[in-house]
C-alpha cells in the first residue's frame, strides 16, 4: 500500500483543480432546516463536471502522470460516475481513455462516457471479472489504471469536496457539528475526513445502502468486513462490496460512524429533493439526505453538512420515483 | 398609477429581504458554456422560498404595511407561485392571508398554500371572477390586496434578483452583456431592469411563450398590446395576457427587446436542465434557457445571465417531459 494521503495532499489537489473543476456552492434551504430543526448545508456535487464528484479524483490522478505515463492513455472500470470522471479528465488532458463498464449500467452513464471521447468496453456482471479486462487493456496498451477509490491522489482529489465545505462554512461563520458523506469504496468520505482534521469539532459519518453497509460494520469491527453477496440496492453508485484498503485505513481513524438507508428511504429523499429542493439527485447521491429525513441521523439543534454526490439518473427511473 | 420604483427602492428591498429570502447563487456550467460558445450564468430562483422568486416581491410589499393595515391581513388571487409567495410572506410576518384559487387548481398547489397557513378560497373558473371575490374579501375584512406584479413594492422586491446577479457578476469580475428574464406580467424583468441602470453596458431581454408574447409586441409597438384570447402555452406562470401598466412603463424604457419560445423549445430546455444541470425547472422557469438553447438569443462570445424563475412543476408533467 502506498503512503496515505493527508491534508496537504488535499490542498495540493485543490490548487490543481482550481478553474478546472466546478466549485460547487454550499446551499441552505429554509424548508429543510425547518423540517430537521437544525441548520443543514447542502453540497450539491450534482453540479460538478460530469454530474458527480468523481471528476475531482480522476483529474487529480491523471494530471500527475508523467509525460511517459500519459502516452499509453488511461483505463478504468466503473458502473458509472467514475467512468465519466475519468473520461472527462482524460479528454481535458489530451489522453486516450478506455472504460470497462457493465453491459447493464444505466444507459445515461454509458452514453455520456462515450460522448466524452472514451472507448467503452462492455462486460457481463455475472460472467466477467472487470478488473481482469482492465488489467489486460493496461498491459496491452501501456495504459495507466485510474482506480475508483483506493489511490492517494484519487482520495486527495475527492477530499477537495470536504475542503470547500470547510471553507464555505467558515466564511458563513458556521461551526459544523457533522458532515454526512455517501460511501461506496469510501474515497469521498476518506478525503472529506482529511479535510476536517479536528475530529472533536466535526464528526464525519458515512452513509450506505442498508445491505451494503460494509463501512458501518467494518468500523464497528475494527477491520474490513464485506457485504453479503445477496446484497441488493438501487443505489448503483454505492454498491462496492468492501471498503478500500487505503480508504479504510483513513476512515477507521477518522469516522464517527455510519448509517444504512433503505431503498424506500432513498426514494423518499429523491422525491423530497425534487419537490422541495428542486434538485435532480441519483439514488446514491440522495443517501445522506435519506439519513437525515429518516431520522437515522439526528440533526436537531446541530449544524450539519451533507454531500449530494451525483445526479446521473435515467429519466425513466426518476419519473417512476417522483410519480409515487 | 403610483410613482414608479427605482434602483433605490430595489436596494431598500434587498436590505429588507436580507436573512429572510434565500440569496440564491449565480452558477456557471462548463457544459452550458461549451454548448453556447460563451459564458452563461444561471440564477436559480428555483431555490428561493416557496420554489420561485415570487416570495421576494410579496414579502417586500407586506413588510411595508403599517400596523393598522396589517390588522386586516392580506388577500391575493393566483393559481400558482404568487399564491405561495404571499402565503409564506404573510405567515412570516404574522398576518392572516386569504388566497383566491381556482377550484380545479392542482391539489399540490392548494395544499402547499394551505400548509403555509393561508385560507384558500376556491372559485369556479367558468362562473366566478376571482378579482371580485378578492375585492369582496378585502372590503369585508379590511384586508390589503397584494398584486402579482403591478405594484412598486412588488417590482422592487423582484428586482433584488437582478441586484444579486449584478453583485455576483461584479465579484467574479464579469461584465454581463445581457440578462434574460421571463415575463408574465413583467414584474421580475422590470425590477431586474432597475437593478442594471446602465443600458449601454447590459442589455435586458424578456422571454415569453410565443403565443403570449405581449411584452415583445408591446415593446415593438411602443404601447401595451394584449395576447389573443386563443393563446395557448404550457408555461402556466407566464400566461398574463397584457403587460402591467407600471411594469410596462419601466420596461419600455429599459428593455432591449423580447423573445418568444414554443412549448417544444421549453420542454427541450426542461430536459436539458434535468440531464445536464440537474435542476428541476417548471415550464415558465425554463423559458430563458429555451431562448438560449434554441439559438433565438445568440450567446456566442458573450457573457449572459439567465433567470430560472421557478421550479414548481407537478411530478406527472415533469415525468412526461423528461421521458420523451
Amino acid at each position: 500500500m502506498s503512503a496515505l494521503p493527508g491534508l496537504a495532499d488535499v490542498r495540493a489537489a485543490a490548487a490543481r483543480l482550481r478553474g478546472v473543476a466546478v466549485r460547487t456552492p454550499l446551499l441552505e434551504f429554509p424548508v429543510l432546516n425547518a423540517r430537521m430543526g437544525g441548520r443543514v448545508f447542502v453540497k450539491p456535487e450534482i453540479f460538478q463536471r460530469t454530474g458527480s464528484f468523481k471528476f475531482r479524483g480522476a483529474y487529480n490522478r491523471i494530471a500527475q502522470l508523467s509525460p511517459e505515463e500519459r502516452r499509453g492513455g488511461v483505463v478504468a472500470w466503473s458502473s458509472g460516475n467514475h467512468a465519466q470522471g475519468v473520461a472527462a479528465a482524460a479528454a481535458m488532458l489530451g489522453l486516450k481513455a478506455w472504460i470497462v463498464m457493465p453491459a447493464d449500467a444505466p444507459r445515461i452513464k454509458t452514453e455520456r462516457t462515450r460522448a466524452l471521447g472514451a472507448e467503452v468496453v462492455a462486460y457481463d456482471r455475472q460472467r466477467d471479472a472487470r478488473e481482469e479486462i482492465g488489467r489486460r487493456i493496461a498491459a496491452e496498451h501501456g495504459a495507466i489504471i485510474v482506480p475508483p477509490f483506493d489511490d492517494p491522489h484519487v482520495i486527495a482529489g475527492q477530499g477537495t469536496v470536504g475542503l470547500e465545505i470547510a471553507e464555505d462554512a467558515a466564511a458563513l461563520g458556521v461551526a459544523l457539528d457533522a458532515v454526512l458523506v455517501p460511501a461506496g469504496g469510501g474515497g469521498l468520505v476518506a478525503g472529506t475526513g482529511l479535510a476536517f482534521p479536528d475530529a472533536k469539532a466535526t464528526a464525519i459519518y458515512c452513509v450506505e445502502p442498508q445491505d451494503f453497509d460494509d463501512h458501518r460494520r467494518s468500523l464497528a469491527a475494527g477491520e474490513r468486513v464485506g457485504s453479503p453477496e445477496s446484497a441488493q440496492s438501487f443505489c448503483d453508485a454505492l454498491m462496492a462490496p468492501l471498503p478500500g484498503e487505503m480508504t479504510f485505513a483513513i476512515n477507521k481513524r477518522r469516522l464517527a460512524g455510519g448509517f444504512g438507508v433503505s431503498d424506500a428511504e432513498v426514494a423518499s429523499a429523491m422525491r423530497f429533493a425534487f419537490e422541495e429542493l428542486k434538485f435532480v439527485v441519483e439514488p446514491g447521491g440522495a443517501a445522506t439526505l435519506a439519513a437525515l429525513l429518516s431520522g437515522k441521523f439526528e440533526a436537531r439543534d446541530k449544524s450539519t453538512a451533507i454531500v449530494l454526490s451525483g445526479g446521473n439518473v435515467d429519466p425513466q427511473l426518476f419519473a417512476e420515483v417522483i410519480s409515487v
